[in-house]
């Protein structure tokens, strides 16, 4: 079995003990192994600080946007192999595999192609000079610089390409070198992509370095240049901040967690109109893409008392065709949750939700897989609720399913009630509205925009790709239970890893130092 | 004795029990007492959350500017009073009165400003928008709106009325409702503060509350829609924030804590060189202004050794005229420290510096104040130390005395030397440079603009008021163990106060939404 090994202080670290084994969810065979035992990660850190930085902060915003673009080229030319990868220890559809792999290309050329726009500076200039004094002899602008410490990007086991390389390149790109740390469940393909960029030869000696396994002590000895970007539960990132030592270090945190995000439909989006149909196609696709494993999927689906009998009718027969099994399977349209925990989790809070819901699609129960063998994968069919009580505060509205699971929430049409249900969630990465209706689109992003970072509109003359794309160009994140946090956007990606400074004197000095 | 009150719910509280006394620091005279016993908090939010909130966010930008405005002038109206409250509770000379009375009308009516020129808009623009599929029907813009809770603002003692306005200034033109809880130490001058606001009719319902006192349960009361604002140490922040109801609250946070500050001079400032007399004016200034009780403070003194003997001769000249005591006697030019725990404290942290420096100018001991008898009034006079170790983690870096007092490092005069000191500090609120040769100024902040919320340039050219004011155009706030927090700095000072939401959809859909 192969072992699988971290990149720390220029060299792979192989670990002889306290294994964790990576297993193929459709077929429960296992994969590989990974363990960072005996990992110096003071030693990281100290390479990260004094090699990564400096040699990170002499490049341009341009040089580190064409190491991005190409980086993000090696990633495409070994697509094949990081889709086989992901199809066997993430249980990946063709399709699926392809958002998270192709998702890590675009965000890495994404950002190259930022960094080439920036030019030869080195320190971005935030918005407009101020005139302080009478004169211009005492002037105020803000410069973001680079902080002098090392980003450590803790990412989840569902995107182990993207999750990687969305956070890299925002931290590369603002001259800040990283340590990835993938969720071991699935660290294969996040250690083939490090391998790849380690082979391009492109990256400046200690701007990445990889853990496989845990942490260890290493967030204990964050200072206070040093960023965490951590994505996964809002519970582990709270444990992980309160540690006594982390906390001390202050270190700048930004957490992205999971919510329970709404898709809403409008009144106006009547059975028959081509918003009514889009919304029927996004819901059952962000329910079932990835197996629903993804923090921007949807959990709660607001529907328009009269318009709940024919919304239900047409997911359930769309959800209905979904072929649940082995992705080697050409049959297969939805894999299998990632791991035997996620899947028991899964049963778990489907049997919580059903204290206040009913089942309208599924068993709520472990699934047989198409193209395995009978009991075999962590296999989990669509599977939809339905409440009674939209408005109470049941689990509903906190516990997260993470698969092919979502309950139908009936409403009245109205944007205040709309904004009410969505906001009893503690806030969310995002929510999608279906309406071709601007006074209603308007009020409800007047009364419930504040709780979530994203907000989808699909609507006649809109073409998205769904909802549960995080794209660079926007926001990622979202406030309260989504972890608070601010990822992507464009230029705004590059804050978490800056250090913003107002910076005053005369007009000419100060803007001899900002450009 | 005047008992002072909070305001709450739209009424005044006046406790009867557990009272905290707030004294003249000058004469030791008891002036009034104060305690938050008996206030309905949970009350306070509900007030707040389901009236201030949505009465602000019906108000436009314009609207809410032209009161912070004519706020700003009711408190410039009572100017007199409140000086004589700040002399009285805070120990102020007329200077430092004004230093935090008219900063206070100054950020209300900067922001008023601000609100005017955004017009009748209530949700912001964010940058521009991009095109996000083939054509512009799938197109993404970012929006600022005001989060939908309450902004508890925490201050320190220093600042009753600045610290108050600078806050409220942001959370109001932004759309949230504030409730204010000064240091009891000084909060007659914001107790009446709020008076005047609420003389003055100006504000819509449930827009400000006041708690005089403890706040009680209110902090483990908070939701994800909250924000807190906090003031004053670091070990207080993070000790409040990880009681796990505030942890569990997730509410947003921002810390804004002291700093070990530096002033640095160049080689090229020698004595005789108008640069050279501003650093010495200037570090006279931010170490006596408010008897050295500014986060912004001077504390540390950078000075190349061929200019060190120079340099320690005009402070100690200087520093010697001035004359400490009584601010009501008019030969004072520096007051006392605010309270006998401060003065303990700041003994205290002068005996800890004095284990790796020495003394150059002052006692270490309490002192004599001019005007009152003696033994009376906390009085320090203004202490200069030098240290032999300026490299050494030694408690020169990050033991802060809140008073008088700062000590001089020697260096080489080299930006990298500079740098290593700078942030040896552990990250600053500001760093003031004094130098008339832009490479140096430039490869300095290379190396330590990460270290700091704000960088003052003293120089020849430069006509600033001193590193200490924090100007409403300027970023207040600073890294790792300034609190790690951005406050002020224009339109920035209301990110605190807003959720950022990506909008996706059709160009025309989203143009309509954010406008």
């Amino acid at each position: 079995m192969k072992t699988l090994r971290s990149h720390l202080a220029g060299r792979w670290h192989e670990a002889d003990r306290d294994f964790q084994t990576l297993i193929n969810p459709s077929t429960e065979e296992p994969l590989a192994r990974a363990s960072s035992s005996g990992a110096d990660f003071a030693l990281a850190l100290l390479y990260a600080r004094e090699r990564g930085g400096p040699n990170l902060r002499t490049l341009t915003f341009a040089k580190r946007g064409e190491i991005l673009k190409a980086l993000g080229k090696r990633f495409r030319d070994h697509r094949d192999e990081l889709m086989a990868l992901s199809r066997a220890v993430n249980g990946t559809t063709e399709s699926d595999g392809a958002f998270d792999v192709d998702g890590a290309g675009g965000a890495l050329a994404f950002y190259g192609g930022l960094g080439l726009e920036l030019g030869l500076a080195r320190v971005l200039a935030d918005g407009r000079g101020a005139q302080l004094g009478k004169s211009e002899s005492f002037w105020s602008a803000h410069a973001l610089v680079p902080r002098n410490g090392v980003a450590v990007q803790i990412n989840a086991f569902n995107f182990p390409a993207w999750g990687f390389a969305e956070k890299f390149a925002c931290s590369f790109l603002a001259g800040m070198p990283a340590i990835a740390k993938p969720a071991t469940a699935t660290a294969s393909v996040t250690e083939r992509m490090v391998e790849i960029a380690g082979e391009s030869g492109l990256l400046p000696e200690g701007a990445l370095q990889l853990i496989v396994g845990a942490t260890g002590d290493l967030l204990d000895k964050l200072e206070p240049q040093d960023v965490v970007a951590f994505t996964g539960s809002a519970a582990t990132a709270q444990a992980l901040r309160s540690r006594p030592a982390v906390a001390a270090a202050s270190a700048r945190w930004n957490v992205e967690a999971d919510s329970l995000n709404a898709a809403v439909l409008a009144p106006d989006a009547v059975a028959g109109t081509p918003t009514f149909d889009r919304f029927i196609k996004d819901v059952a696709k962000e329910m079932s893409q990835k197996a629903g494993q993804k923090c921007t999927a949807v959990r709660r689906i607001l529907v328009p008392r009269e318009l709940e009998e024919a919304a239900t009718d047409a997911l359930v027969a769309r959800l209905s065709k979904v072929v649940t099994g082995d992705p080697s399977d050409p049959r297969v349209t939805m894999g299998p949750l990632a791991t035997a925990g996620q899947l028991r989790d899964a049963l778990d809070g489907i049997a919580e939700l059903l204290a206040t819901a009913q089942l309208i699609l599924g068993t709520g129960g472990r699934a047989h897989g198409v193209g395995v063998e009978p009991g075999q994968g962590y296999f989990l069919t669509p599977t939809l609720l339905r409440t009674e009580y939209p408005f109470e505060r049941t689990p509903i509205h906190w516990r997260e399913v993470f698969g092919p699971v979502a309950t139908i929430l009936p409403y009245s049409g109205a944007p205040a009630e709309a904004a009410r249900l969505i906001g009893l969630g503690g806030g969310a990465l995002v929510s999608s509205l279906y309406s071709d209706d601007v006074k209603w689109l308007s009020e409800l992003l007047g009364r419930a925009g504040a709780f979530q970072g994203r907000v989808y509109i699909g609507s006649f003359a809109s073409e998205g790709f769904g909802s549960g794309a995080a794209l660079p160009q926007s926001l990622h994140g979202g406030p309260g239970r989504a972890g608070g946090g601010e990822e992507l956007g464009g230029l705004a990606g590059l804050r978490l890893y800056q250090q913003r400074v107002a910076l005053q004197g005369s007009r000419e000095l100060v803007e001899a130092l900002v450009d």
